[in-house]
């Protein structure tokens, strides 16, 4: 057998190790354009902030260790340019000397990833426009952040873009951040990246959100960024995190089927329409994990275990990939956010019935020193209770909370089991009832009937007089802020003031967090009342008015 | 509907609470014997250590909130005396006043707890043994522990035991620890504790493991401590972390059905034997997750998820309890070990097939600053792959490992479920791979047949000729220390000198950790050798050295 594979980070490379593990005897062969198989791309823009000191900590599996220990023949600045199905070869590039050759194939696996997209705007040429994919880029970045420049723009607010923004002002570079949509970090949800964005914002970094870009002009040993507003940008360099497109091009000459945006169909074997060709990683279509409809979403993690399965399957092992979560993270700043399975915009977008809730928890017993806030959101079908996505913001045991949830997804679990999960518990780490099962104890009371919830959403301007808005927090809490036209009777007092409540329309309650406003429905529904709890609170209030 | 309830921390508090919510008309009297119900227990040797530094950080539910917010009718220092199940009534001693009387109840929840068990040994009565339970325990302890006192002796290395330990030294107390078991911490294996034991001798805690305390003699302001071994300790005072009793006197005087360990007997709704009777909490003999088999586990989680079980079944809804995982965590200076599900003593206990494995990895990328090692072993149903239990070891991202393995064993999944699940990765959380995808890989291929494992113990001096034992280390970690007769070949040159190895007796492999022994095990089977690979490879190797 004689595997060749092209590219040679993540996918690629878990493809090639584990299928050296499976056949030992097997050629295989691993083409990889850049300089680097298998560097730690996730770790580029720390390397850029100096917090990766050495640069060759980011090359996680050296190209001795690969030809040495698994016996893999790499080659490194090898560009395939070509695949020839009938012949069942790859047209290969040696891109130091420039000699051309084939290399024949009895599996091929294309792992070629996803470029930064590079959109066509006037200027986009100019050398002070940078990007961030690999070892040359960061190491070009490196050489700006550590000569001088002072001025940066990064265009698009996603992952990288986040940690790119982090990574300059830990240089002291001054950061303006230019994002097409309202919010940073797009694939969250807004209220839910409201904090990160204040954070943002009092760590120097300038947001210009709902904007964009439209022309880059580089004069005078500056670039000026022109935005939509018509508002100019002054800057040394410029960062593109615009997104990635998947690199399919070799795929889309051969003849093999790809979606119009451009990803190479595959099926849960990762093989391509040509059962001899697997495409794995980023550059791959694949389905999702919760729809299973076809999506394309660029994360290492999935990029790794669909190598593994491509492995497997050329083996004849039955392997199958189950499919993409969308589990994802970011650090900024020190804040966490992250999230697992569909955010409600995309349950949204594709017309999914789904409930909510909001809880707002501490990372660990309150009494323990150094206890954060956090925020989860927790996402859910409104009929079977099953769990369709979770968001998680704050500083500490976010990471933890969104892993446990997105267990619980892989194993089809509903908000009812999340109510009797046992978790660690012990005050430095967590809370004898841990926020998942505060999650469950919510969403479950919302599926029961106990506690209608009302979102802040569907408020608008319901503060209006059609609805009753009851603010049930101590009157200190209530001086100090609250939602307008709210009425503060505290829970305390609650059930001897019931008097001064509407029977005539719906009333509903909040209080900071969810959890007195749920112990006032509680009281005013088996009191006659309509009423329902506002959920997360006057806390997930104000992350609406922030958004 | 009247309920009554003994006992107000953890269990007998979210059975109150619940039931209020569940009923905001019924009569709820709780009867609490200490001077405040649901207090901090957990908190109290980090207040004892001053870590906590305010007593009143420990009411986490002070008395005013329970009766003005939840309308609960708490009665602190009321002592029930005894339980008349044909009238349905408690008998009450009030401990203040000394009153006696009568309340009666339509259901009763016993929540009382358990108690420090207090061994027979003579001069136990000395006021220098001190144990820590509640608030009482708490602040005699911490006077004694400021006010000059410099020498402890603990007996017994539980949670509590640790808890403590590392909260004397913290107060610069010098603590030397006893315990019966060979190990610190019974409820872990002992190859998953040996790395904290270490810790603690560095940290100045003197361990005696093997021994008991057999007599306290009291006399000229120190106490003796006399071991079995014969050796005496000398100390200002003594903690007794010996474990605890169900509190279950009531319960047996009035009838109910109880274990020979002392747990009162309950149905899957927390019922006892007299169906208008509950139990809840410490107290309460529950079935184990796994097993199913009854256990008595005492710990803050369950017994609040029991609380709202039982509180949920007076009302009529059929909540039940899904029984006891066993997951804990402990903290000790900084170091933390936890547990799910059954341990391997437990398993050859109760003579259950199963498999295990063991893996060291980092808690995040090992590229990216602050990566702590961990060492995590997984116990496995051999046929099906059922994950029976879990154990941590480490520094930091323990707690997130062990609480993904919790919600995997509660929702039934195996090892090769954990291949598949799709986990938060950045650099700064974790890998691409994560521990738990790690583990997955380890133990599938080990029930694929692709990686037979042995184990540490059953090499015992199988490096005596009968196994040939091979280090495929580099030479430089080779010659830094290695197993007994082990001959080395590193992984790299392991192809080409393959005629050196022997093909008439078994090849056990190792390295480090158990990748590099992996992929020698897969090269080896492949070129007709019967080669297995030492599980957790050179690593798990001094970990059962130092156990």
């Amino acid at each position: 057998m004689k595997i060749v594979i092209i590219g040679g980070v993540a996918g690629g490379a878990s493809a090639a190790a584990r299928a050296r593990r499976l056949s030992d005897e097997s050629e295989i062969v691993v083409l990889e354009r850049g300089e680097q198989p298998s560097f730690a791309n996730c770790g580029l823009p720390y390397y850029v902030g100096g917090l990766i000191e050495t640069r060759s900590k980011l090359l996680v599996a050296p190209i001795e260790m690969l030809r040495q220990r698994h016996r893999l023949d790499v080659r490194v600045r090898s560009e395939v340019i070509q695949i020839d199905r009938d012949a069942r070869e790859v047209h290969v590039r040696d891109l130091q000397s420039g000699r051309e050759y084939t290399e024949s194939y009895d599996k091929l696996v294309i792992s070629t990833g996803a470029a930064p997209f590079r959109p066509p705007i006037p200027g986009i040429d100019s050398p002070r426009i940078m990007q961030l994919r690999d070892l040359q880029d960061a190491d070009r970045m490196h050489d700006v952040v550590t000569s001088g420049n002072r001025r940066s723009v990064i265009v698009g607010a996603g992952f990288i873009g986040m940690e790119v923004a982090e990574n300059l002002v830990h240089r002291g570079i001054h950061v303006t951040v230019v994002e097409l949509a309202d919010q940073i970090l797009p694939p969250w949800d807004p209220e839910m990246v409201a904090g990160v964005q204040q954070h943002l914002i009092e760590k120097g970094v300038e947001l210009r959100l709902g904007e964009t870009a439209d022309e880059f002009v580089d004069q005078d040993n500056e670039l000026t960024v022109r935005l939509k507003s018509g508002s100019e940008l002054k800057a040394d360099f410029v960062v593109l995190c615009v997104g990635v497109r998947p690199e399919s091009g070799l795929a889309v000459q051969a003849g093999l089927q790809c979606t119009s945006a451009g990803g190479i169909i595959t099926n849960d074997h990762m093989q391509t329409s040509d059962p001899d060709i697997y495409a794995v990683g980023d550059v791959a279509q694949v389905s999702d994990f919760i729809s299973k409809r076809p999506v394309q979403v660029p994360l290492a993690g999935p990029a790794n275990r669909q190598g593994r399965t491509a492995a497997d399957h050329i083996f004849g092992r039955p392997s199958t990939y189950r499919g993409t979560q969308g589990t994802a993270i970011v650090g900024v700043f020190g804040k966490t956010v992250a999230m697992t399975g569909h955010s409600e915009k995309q349950l949204l977008r594709s017309e999914t019935a789904y409930e909510k809730i909001y809880i707002h928890p501490s990372d660990h017993a309150g009494y323990y020193p150094g206890a954060t806030g956090m925020t989860l959101k927790v996402l859910f079908d409104p009929a079977t209770g099953a769990i369709l996505g979770a968001q998680g913001a704050g500083t500490n045991g976010v990471d933890k909370r969104i892993d446990v949830l997105s267990m619980a997804i892989q194993a089809g679990l509903t908000v009812y089991d999340l109510e009797e999960v046992e978790l660690c518990y012990a005050p430095q780490y967590g809370h004898a009832k841990d926020p998942i099962n505060m999650a469950g104890f919510v969403a479950s009371g919302v599926l029961r009937g106990d506690q209608p919830v009302v979102h802040v959403e569907s408020l608008g301007n319901g503060h209006d007089g059609s609805v009753f808005l009851l603010d049930v927090r101590s009157e200190p809490e209530f001086a100090a802020g609250h939602i307008p036209n709210a009425t503060n009777i505290s829970i305390e007092s609650l059930r001897d003031r019931l008097n001064e409540l509407p029977r005539d329309k719906p009333i509903t309650a909040y209080c900071k967090v969810g959890q007195r406003g749920y112990l006032a429905t509680r009281v005013l529904r088996q009191a006659g009342f309509d009423a329902a709890n506002l959920s997360g609170g006057y806390t997930t209030w104000l992350q609406w008015q922030k958004a």
